[in-house]
């Protein structure tokens, strides 16, 4: 189910999005290969409960660590002077507090699977930039995007155990995180991809 | 340094390797966006000595999983009649078996960069089954790749545990596998991305 929200540039579920080139049966086989189960799916809804009212606190670290290294945060600079644009990092910043709670959902239905290649789309110059109006650079490097997986879910650990969870159930939210960005990634990767190499 | 081995096809620190189009300075870059840092390359290296005796143990276990899943176990079969090809399985399986040795050992000069690269073509339809003369599919799927680092490092886990190291310890040298897996499955990755947006 889609969240409603008033968060500009937020069209999971929106008519305007495209039909993404990859099925749900793909989707079926790509869980399997990261081990992706049912389990994992109670685990991410287990974590919606413990990070709703952190969103903020973990956008802050996120942020935090992009921001300290130029070679992220120029993804977030002026295409000309290179200075980072307030503006697009902060509209930027709504969406990705609402991917928090979607991918806390874990809602694989035909629109998420739409928007993940709607968020790839906004990550490849075919539409960066666009969303938010933003002169900023054309492309983030495929280099980065999965390299990032790792100091996002690391510092999401802490977070998780918040809330009075077990070693073992915190263990349990972790992984599924890890998982579910494994996949979200090759998904948003999909425009970077070569025709049929998918 | 390149390890001596007798496998066939095995080709790091050869000079039939060409150049990794991904600079050392590059990869630096990329160390970052992973949070892998000296620590990991210490992480790593300890764990060499933990796996180099649990070597086919552990192919045992990678194999099993792959083999259990036909969608992967494809791209090890024949391309014609979809029968598993067990020279192929084979001769990877030795490659595989001298990669966790590599991957330990965390050696990133410039001729294991140039041999992620030839390892990336050879998953691509640039080079699968070139090496080993097989008869096999034209690519493995880009969608696979990363997501197979979940049941590749969880599996590797308890093989980590095995020789008396405390949970911490077990811990980092875990998270050091998963980034390392991270950056490494990015530059395997090059053939499949477009020109220019790596």
């Amino acid at each position: 189910m889609a969240a409603t929200t008033d968060i500009p540039g937020y069209s999971l579920g929106s008519d305007a999005v495209a039909r993404s080139p990859v099925t749900p049966a793909d989707f079926e086989l790509m869980k399997k290969s990261a081990l992706f189960g049912d389990d994992d799916v109670r685990a991410l809804r287990a974590s919606h409960e413990i990070v709703k009212d952190q969103v903020e606190a973990i956008l802050d670290v996120w942020y935090g660590f992009v921001g300290s290294q130029p070679h992220l945060l120029g993804s977030f600079s002026g295409q000309r002077d290179g200075q980072p644009l307030g503006d697009y990092l902060g509209a930027v910043r709504k969406r990705f507090g609402q991917w928090i709670l979607d991918a806390a959902r874990a809602e694989y239905d035909q629109r998420w699977l739409d928007y993940q290649h709607e968020i790839g789309l906004r990550h490849h110059r075919t539409r960066k930039n666009r969303t938010d109006g933003a002169a900023s650079t054309d492309i983030v490097p495929f280099r980065d995007l999965f390299a990032l997986i790792f100091p996002v879910t690391f510092t999401l650990r802490p977070f998780l155990a918040k809330k009075g969870h077990s070693a073992e159930q915190v263990e349990q939210m972790h992984a599924a995180w890890v998982k579910s960005c494994l996949l979200q990634l090759t998904l948003w990767s999909h425009p970077y991809v070569k025709d049929g190499d998918f």
